[in-house]
Formats: structure tokens, C-alpha cells, sequence
């Protein structure tokens, strides 16, 4: 329902063989409602008011007087007819309502107060102006708030078909909503969706707000639990791929946001993944036993007399372990010395100690070792094109999401 | 410095034998030095303010007028005043000076523009209203402009030692930070300190800002590298208590973010340590080889068995494996079978196949094992108070901080 909420001023109902700005806005809007916010001094004309609103053609508006009076004394303090005001527009928000409010009507103290709750409430109200007959000042044109309102009515020039529309609606930003959209901007370029949602999750009337709520919400809700977004799911990659460049998107998000502890312990699982993956498309070199990797030994007694040499060089012997990163690297280095995958798998195994200390000991991760996490991340990536057939502009996802979003915001 | 800020509007200086806002501003607060603003439609009567600010007995501010005069067409426009005032005002604040401006003088956009400057700008200044003589609506009450400023100023019955305070000073909250207060608020109780962080740090202004980034910065930078908070470090408690309990602290804080693949990954890391660590204090059960834990088969030659017969039933060997979380399960069992902790060490088993998923097979968390990840994380906190003499208070480690944080805010 649209709503108009107005005070009432001098100059309403009429004036100068013309609307007051009042009657002016009710007969360009039209709006379902009227809600009069009195003065004691406005009191008094409370009947002529609503005549006047009766008096425009084919027009019956519901007219609603509020509880609260200004007092006489107050109305020239701006602090509280804002806190006033705020409180009476704020009885009449709600979903099904569109507020107007009138920005010309009383005093300046009030007129000011209206237009703050339109720019920098949270309320998503309109605002709406409305010019003198004269196109400027007032001042020297009495007013006639004594004179008869049945004549004021017959001889008002605005009464007709073909008025001029004065009006003018402040559509002006915002800054509540402005600071909140910069506020949010912060935290996308931060790539914290949760954030985001929680934020906007607190917000009424926000433009876009259902469409960026469920965007945000989804994808929020997907990176909790690993989950594959949409677009990578519907993609024509290989499940193995989607897993792989899921996996390596949330490690370079959590790379970008500092979460270095995070970024360690997937790194390996990461390119541990994507080497038991390859070897084991190309060569069939494992068995599954309770659903954890061992060699295929029987098909390649060569790597298995290569792992248990290894473990007598080392002191140790090799029993049909189960194969983790280093035992895939052996394993390509055995069967394909020159494979470009083996140009990164070192700065894997460079990290793997200091990963190890952060995953299994839980100790603090040590900023001196960052550049070689930095230099490991971006092996990472190099090891997932050497791999799989992914397609270049699936690594700026976020980064294209974030552009929606913003689109939105 | 004291610096009044005014716009000039039609009743300034004097009218109806009483000061207009801007002298009676200047009579009550007595700045050192006054800013005057006019308006292409004020500038004629400057003398006559200078004039009137001169006539206050005993008070000689500096008066000078700024640069820009504000054109007739556009002191109706909200956002140009909003913009040229801010931008005036920004001139003239510094940590030297106190700004007061004015909120009564001229139009009810400039009115508007001054109040918005005080309630949602980053700028910390003063605003201050003046009540008319009357106390009520100005109507009817004609203007002096035209009038000898001389006679206006003889006249002026505020122009004596006891005249009335008609001056009203604006001391509502700042819109700005009290957005950026509940949105900081709102992203404190999801512990997203680097968010907090974040907006902080693109505030001007904001009280406490700089302990307030200080100490999130330092927690934010704490939790991305897995370290241990300073409060934590310097307590009494053995470092490997402090390791699990930070541990702990940081996988019930994720599973409050709804985290999940993170908080599974991250459980079964902690009761390994925390088994290790208590079957190697108790029963010096672990020789390490390369770092890795393997079981101290010379002194415990019954478990070996034990794991040698258990390997068997499942058609496979047993040969000096690396210890894991079901091996110190196994062992907790053999040799302390009625001990609490194994009344908690099923719940982290039941969620050790799913772990894998995540954690080594890169897959999406299914959210209908939320459950078990629940009770597994009470489970872990169970191991770890019945493994470490730690205090209960700090299990409310990030609460504490909270309000903590709060308290500045």
C-alpha cells in the first residue's frame, strides 16, 4: 500500500489559489493512505485538510490523523523532530508499504528531519518535494489559513485536469545504504561471503536484496562444506577435475585472505589428489585396499624393489604402505623422469615438512617459510594444468563472481 | 581553535529585535574565529553581520569569509549542499580545532546538509541549533533585511549581559558509527575478527581505533597462521596443552562459523596429538624414524602382536606402520581398556571415513553426517579436558575476547 506521511504545515491545505505542498503530493501520488502528523498550532485545521484531500476528482484516500502532536515548542528543534519523526515513519514500514514523505510541509526544522530520515535512516522510503506556484521564495504571500475552505477549494487553480505537476521526488543516494555498499565492497574484495550475507542478512530494503542474499548465501553455504559451486558442477569437466580445481580455488581464496595454516594442510591433499589421479589413469598402478591407495605391486615389481631399496638406504624397510605424495613423486620419477609435473612437485616436497609440523603437531606456522608456501601455491596450480584440461578462465572464478555480486550491490 | 561554521540565511543578523541563529551562536559559544558561508543572495549584507558579530560586548573573533559563495539555484539542492559544505568543513578540521556548525541558519537543505555532516560524516564536529525568540514557527514574523543594521543592533534585546540561551546543541549519535558499530557487532559475533579488521581500517574517526585494530589485527593474524594467542602462551599450561587447546578453540570457533569441512579435517589432527602425546608421557609407547611415529615394538611386543593378529583377520600385514589415530585407539584399548577417554573415541571414529573424503578425495561434505561432526566435537573436548589439566575458563577463550572487544566498541 503506498502511504503518505506528511506534517502539516502553514502553507497546507491550500494557499494562494493553490495546492499546499500537501494536497499537491496526494494529487500527483494518489497514495491508498494519508497519514496527517499534527502540530498544535496545525491542529486547529485539521477538518479543512482533509476536506481538501476529499475535494480532488475520483480520489478517496484512507486519512489517518497520528497519535502523536508536535508541540508548538518543539518543532523548531531539529534533533527531535528527527527522533520524532523517525519513530512515527517507522510505525508504518513494512514489506507491503511504499512510504512517501513530504519534504516541503512545516517548518524547516521538520522539512530537514524528513529529508535525513529519507538519506540516512535505514528506512527505504521516497521523498518528495514540491515547488511553490512562483518558483521561489514564499516570502510577502500571505497566507490563508483564516479564509473559508469551500472557497479555497472552488477557486484553487491546481483543482483541475490539467494541473501542473510541481513535484520532484529526491531520488539523491542513500549514505546509510551507501556506507553499507562500501562496507560490503570491503569485504567481497576480501572474498568473505559469510560476512557479506550476515551483513546484508541485517539490512531492510536493501536493493537486490533477495537476489544477493540467495547468491551470497549459496556460495557461502558451499565453500562450509567443500562443496562444488554450481557453474563448476554444470561445467563439461570431469568429476576429478571439478574436485581438483574446486580444491585449488579455495586454497588460492584462502592464499589471498592470509589463511596460511589452511592453505598448508590442503596444499598437499591437493597435489596428492591430482598425482594419484594421473598416475592412476595413465599407468594403473594402484590397489585399494579399504579404500586407501597401496602399489599395484604385482604390475610393477620394478617400483616396488625402487620403494623397498629406498627404505634399506634409509635404514627402514617398505611393506606395501600406503602411497602418499612422496611415493607418487618417486613413482612419476621413476616411470617419466622428464614429465613437466615433476618442474613443481619440488616445491610441494619443500613445504611438506613445515606442513607437517602445522597439520599433525599443530605448532604456529613460521611467516620466515611464506615464500615458499607462495611459490608452492602457484606450483600447485602449474601440477592441475599439467594434469587435467582445464580451461584458463576458471581460475579468475571468484574473482567473476565478485563482479556479479558488485553488479548487484 | 573554536571555528564557528555558518551559512548566512534571511534572519541573520537580527530580526524581530533578537539575534538570528548565527549571532546568537556566536554570543552563547564565543569562537575565536567565525566561518561565514554565504549565498550569492546573502553576500550584500556581510558588513551588516560583521557588524552585528562586532556588537558582542568584550568579544573580538576573527571573522572571514570563505571562498566559495553558494549560487542562488543551488542552496535548494540537498546533495550539492551536502558535498560543497562537507567540503568546506574539511578545510577547517584539524586536531587543533573544534568545529562548531550551525544548524539553523539558511535553507532547510543547508540545514539539512550541516545536520547530515554531523551524524554521518567521518568528521568529529560540533552542531548546535537556536530556538526562536518565540519558541515556535517564525510565520507571520516579517524579516529585517532592509532595515539600519545600527538601529538593529540597538535594539537587539539579546544584545545584554542577560539574555536568554536560546542555543540547543545536537548530541545524537553519529549515524555513521553507529552503523559501522552494528555491522562490526554483527560480524564480532560470527568471530570474523579479519572482517572486523577490515572496516576498522577504512574508518576515520571511529573511538578506540587504534586498541581496536591493534588487538584484532593481532588475533586475525594469530588465527591464520595457527599460532597461539599471547593469553594462552603465557599461561601456565605445558606447550602441548596449549597446542590442544588452541586446536580445540579453533575447530569449535569453525564449527560455530559453520565450517564443516574445515573443523573435520582438523578434529582427527587433534585427538592423534593428543593420544600421542599421552601414550608417549604414560607409557613411552612411540620411537620416532624420520620424524613419524612408530610404535616402541621392543617394549610393547604384546601390541605388535596384537597389530600383526589384527592386520591378519583382514588378510593383511602388519610392518612397523606409521601410528595414526586408529592405532592409538587400538592401543588405549590393549592396555587401559576401561579408561574415559575411549567413551569418547568412537564419535571420532564414526567420522573418520567421511574425514577422508574431504580431507584426502576432495569431496563435498554430505550435511546429513552433521550430526556425528557435532558429537564429534564434543567428543574431542572430552579427550582433551580428560588428557590436560585444563581450566573451564578457557574454553570461553573467544567469547571473553568478545566482549572484550565489545567494551571498545
Amino acid at each position: 500500500m503506498q502511504i503518505l506521511i506528511s506534517a502539516v504545515g502553514d502553507t497546507d491545505p491550500i494557499r494562494n489559489f493553490h495546492d499546499g505542498p500537501l494536497l499537491h503530493i496526494a494529487r500527483v501520488y494518489r497514495p491508498e493512505k494519508i497519514v496527517l502528523i499534527h502540530s498544535e498550532r496545525s491542529l486547529d485545521k485539521h477538518e479543512k485538510v482533509v476536506k481538501a484531500l476529499q475535494s480532488i476528482k475520483d480520489y478517496a484516500p484512507e486519512i489517518v490523523q497520528d497519535d502523536l502532536i508536535l508541540k508548538n515548542d518543539e518543532v523548531s528543534i531539529f534533533d527531535t523532530m528527527y527522533a520524532t519523526l523517525s519513530n512515527i515513519v517507522g510505525n508504518y514500514m513494512s514489506d507491503e508499504n511504499d512510504v512517501i514523505l513530504s519534504l516541503t510541509s512545516a517548518t524547516p526544522q521538520i522539512i530537514s528531519a524528513m529529508f535525513a530520515i529519507n538519506r540516512i535512516s535505514d528506512f527505504n522510503v521516497r521523498a518528495v518535494q514540491v515547488a511553490t506556484p512562483q518558483k521561489s521564495s514564499n516570502e510577502g504571500i500571505g497566507y490563508d489559513n483564516e479564509k473559508d475552505i469551500d472557497v479555497l477549494i472552488e477557486t484553487n487553480l491546481d483543482n483541475q485536469s490539467d494541473f501542473e505537476d510541481r513535484t520532484h521526488e529526491d531520488k539523491g543516494i542513500n549514505f546509510s545504504q551507501d556506507l553499507t555498499k562500501r562496507n560490503l565492497n570491503i569485504l567481497l574484495a576480501n572474498y568473505d561471503y559469510e560476512a557479506v550475507f550476515k551483513l546484508l542478512d541485517s539490512q531492510k530494503g536493501f536493493p537486490n536484496i533477495k537476489k544477493l542474499k540467495k547468491t551470497l548465501e549459496n556460495i557461502s553455504e558451499t565453500i562450509k562444506i567443500q562443496g562444488i559451486p554450481e557453474k563448476i558442477a554444470n561445467s563439461k569437466l570431469s568429476s576429478q577435475a571439478q574436485n581438483a580445481l574446486n580444491s585449488y580455488l579455495n586454497i588460492e581464496r584462502n592464499y589471498k585472505q592470509g589463511n596460511i595454516a589452511e592453505v598448508l594442510i590442503r596444499l598437499k591433499s591437493l597435489v596428492e589428489y591430482i598425482l594419484e589421479n594421473y598416475l592412476n589413469e595413465q599407468f594403473n598402478i594402484i590397489v585399494y585396499t579399504d579404500n586407501k591407495p597401496h602399489l599395484n605391486a604385482e604390475k610393477y615389481p620394478d617400483i616396488l624393489a625402487k620403494f623397498q631399496e629406498n627404505a634399506k638406504n634409509k635404514g627402514q624397510e617398505y611393506h606395501d604402505n600406503i602411497l602418499n605424495l612422496l611415493y607418487y613423486i618417486n613413482i612419476l620419477e621413476f616411470l617419466e623422469p622428464k614429465h613437466d609435473l615433476l618442474n613443481y612437485t619440488g616445491k610441494i616436497k619443500e613445504i611438506n615438512n613445515v606442513r607437517n609440523q602445522v597439520a599433525h603437531s599443530l605448532q604456529a606456522f613460521d611467516r620466515k617459510n611464506l615464500k615458499n608456501v607462495s611459490s608452492a601455491v602457484y606450483a600447485s596450480k602449474q601440477i592441475l594444468l599439467a594434469s587435467f584440461n582445464i580451461d584458463n578462465h576458471w581460475f579468475s572464478f571468484y574473482d567473476d563472481l565478485n563482479q556479479e555480486i558488485k553488479k548487484l550491490l
